[in-house]
């Protein structure tokens, strides 16, 4: 037990070297392989790549408006709290509505559950914004919705929704939207691998 | 996609109902099984019970430390984030001290990660407390340490680090320690799986 590596630096640069020599990257531009390599390392499954889909240019994209300054908005407080502030270009705003306590009302208006009603609150903040989906296929659903009636279009969403009901659904249909987005297609997914994709764009930084 | 399931209650009933049609759970006392059933919802594979390793009795003795007022202890903020506090029985304290302004010369001081060394400021929290590792593989070998050299014991560990460098190793490590536990053995794990598992043992309501 007391011969394990406590050195941070050199357990992220051998995690890193590890995913690159299992996974295979081949079908993934630079960029989004390097996003996908930090997805791995949050998930501890380098099976991952065939699952990842995505627009061309959303990586760059994306990082553009963090550099402009654009807010990340989040579907769970979990995905938020995995992004590391120090990564940030511009101090980017980090935000989920969730606990609003607007929440729970919008919700039993809108016949939907509380993560997607929590959207509703994003408001103008949706235009130029990149989204970070790592918990509710609904909330994926409610963004194409608001959307689709005229909401404005956020730069990039990270659609990256886990679970049985609607996740693999809700992922097509953001693939499928014309919107710029990457994706974890399947079950797969989580607040932690959407928090690595946030990170990873965020900062060239190792 | 207007016609997907936006009742949470159902989308919950009919996830936990995918699950168990699908994850073979037969190895499994119910209370474990219970506990996996909600890991899988968080991370979206059926066959993650065959990595479920637990010592007798621990979701039980875990529980009862919650109804006894046990504080939950963290190695990372995305854990604190994903329990959720109205399914905890004694409002429990949910702590992550990763943040403290002591962490980095701690660390530097141990030659040690920060997650590592912000489990130093548990202190006398630590006996009788639920612990969550669902990220730091060094978090998890450091809290082996301490019990070791003599630090008050906790009742219970969720050992779910994710990862390549030592994540595998610290979850042997602790199954073989005599603590109580319960561990996702190999490269998988993470926050949200190891928040759902308290969230599973803090309450029966699904």
């Amino acid at each position: 037990m007391s011969d394990y590596i406590r050195d941070g630096a050199e357990i992220y640069q051998r995690s890193f070297a590890t995913i690159r020599a299992e996974a295979d990257l081949s079908a993934l531009p630079a960029d989004v392989a390097r996003v996908t390599v930090r997805m791995i390392h949050a998930c501890g499954m380098v099976d991952l790549p065939r699952d990842v889909a995505f627009s061309p240019g959303v990586v760059s994209r994306a990082r553009q408006a963090l550099r402009d300054g654009a807010p990340i908005l989040c579907d769970a407080e979990m995905v938020a709290a995995g992004v590391t502030r120090a990564r940030l270009p511009r101090d980017n705003e980090v935000i989920c509505t969730l606990r609003d306590p607007r929440v729970p009302g919008l919700a039993a208006g809108l016949g939907t559950t509380r993560s997607a009603a929590a959207l509703d609150l994003w408001g103008d903040r949706l235009g130029g914004a990149v989204i970070a989906i790592g918990n509710a296929p609904t909330a994926l659903f409610r963004l194409l919705e608001l959307v689709a009636a005229g909401a404005p279009r956020p730069a990039a969403v990270l659609g990256i929704p886990v679970g049985f009901i609607g996740a693999a659904e809700s992922k097509v249909a953001l693939a499928g939207s014309g919107l710029d987005h990457l994706v974890v297609h399947g079950r797969r997914g989580g607040s932690a691998m959407a928090a690595a994709a946030v990170n990873a764009i965020a900062s060239d930084k190792e």
